[in-house]
């Protein structure tokens, strides 16, 4: 897989990059983007959906990259852990932070397999 | 798998129970706990460490049910996110909230499998 | 998805099930099969390589059983938690036993997470 | 775990070795089966049950390629991403094909979580 | 949660639903839109993006429907299965094709967690 | 993610590396537990649970470990495999052992997705 480099790309492709760093104000393009550049449809649609999810709203930026974050743990995404531990910490997440959120994310990953293997059924009041 | 009621359960296992029922200051014992009473070691533990993981710290106890909600979602786990959600909303989640958090769970499940689908290689800068 | 019982199966099938019924000494086929009916290749194909899989060696066939039940509740599998709950029960599998299988399987899916998420490098004397 | 070269392999392994290269017109033996060949009765039947499920059918040779890689990227197994998207360019994906596979799997992953989350109850149309 | 039905949606909601029975010649909507109602930005990102991800292109829809319960079958997800199940069955899947899908769904679960336990090493050609 | 070495660590995390090394009769601690020592309350509780897991009682500690192996595998994770796997031949785990172990664990991921995907219905006698 190749990645698209800014003086390779479509003007397509090129109109996604330039939205990308205006918006983030930055000149660097992560590889993720340049990966999904290899189908522009995808590289578009991906970046238009991440602004409207991680916009702040109900909850603030930070709390959603740390949901980012447990996710991305849950599935053992390398690339992923990767860089939304770098945006994260961007928006302020501490290493106490990062401890308590991995705390959360283990409990829940090991509580997930005790409810299934001993097969709880769901409590009336829960349905 | 049985369900153990206070009436059947062992000295060590009502210990356990009366120290739920009086942190969290109800009479009501979640199925979760009647399951794993039918091996106190793990029903102790659990109780344990779940008390130190959940507890306030830098995160706030809404955002930790967050967090586990995210993950139980991405595992699928049906038990956790029924008991989880009711959880949360306890502690604060509207409906507004649950949407938000759902709509970052989807995302980053998402492009969890295009990262490791396009072998994205990590950006020297995220190592 | 159609259970394909017996009097309704092609000879094919019937002779899967004859075989399985010889070799369980049973008259019960599990729904299992019934389903993979519907695609004998596969219903033939599965039955061997179960039977070759499982036969006992190294390992004993409770051993086997454990740990095919280890893998069904890591992946939340319903149907497969219930019937090798019940195959590991007939094959001397006691409560207490089934308790520290679960203990083992709930705390490895926590560690599993943190390692991913503290992204820790494998040791040297580990490669 | 080491690699089984074919100068170190038994005759057992050697036999396996002989029919990949002779079935798929090559002197290439991939790593995956050099692992496996560390288990021959593993190696062995792994190898038949390939054949029998990859051969073309109802579904073209391309076609189970794709399905196989999408299961790759969804478990983000870095290995089988790797070989199967090999094998699937040798039989015809391309860039294009390529980029729509991906999008159907990261939705997928996308709404299975979202369908979790909100609990939704399958219609009675689908039971 | 609850399913929102069309006489209690808002105008943004019911915008939705009518395109959705448009397109699909329909009057049903299936319980997944109703569900994602509860959050009316989602029901519309998630159902631009289906369509777009699964239009005809060099993939054809019988095919983008495979792919779609191949990964929802990997994640063990009931509504997506019940619910993909029936749209292949409506674009032409036969019971011989959902047959050799399953088959390739299950060896490509076995192999990725064969690759994964024997940490076999990428292939310098598959690199 | 920075590894914590004995001679940078904190009196609370020097004192979990003391009854590590003295337990296990090593004077080696793993990139595991420097990694966690980043987040001193989960590095004590993770090796306090591990220990009352892991110790010997219906189950001998080899046991244990190859099922978290499978565990590990199941979920593809690099560093818990290796690890365990070390751990696993310290306890005995021969080559033909680990054969058998990945052989199970294979073939129970693969009939886990058969299950789902063919949404086999639990039978009445393993409820």
């Amino acid at each position: 897989m190749k990645l698209i480099e800014y003086a390779d790309a479509s003007p397509e492709v090129r109109a996604v990059y330039d939205d990308i760093m205006a918006k983030r104000k930055t000149d660097y393009i992560n590889n993720f983007w340049k990966a999904l550049a290899n189908d522009p449809a995808t590289l578009r649609r991906t970046w238009e959906s991440i602004q409207q999810v991680m916009a702040p709203g109900e909850l603030d930026p930070l709390t959603k990259e740390l949901i980012y974050l447990a996710v991305s743990a849950t599935n053992g995404c390398e690339y992923c852990i990767a860089s939304h531990s770098a945006a994260a910490t961007n928006k302020g997440m501490t290493q106490a932070i990062f401890g308590e959120l991995m705390a959360v994310v283990g409990m829940a990953n090991e509580t997930n397999r005790l409810a299934a293997g001993y097969r709880v059924p769901v409590d009336d009041r829960f349905k």
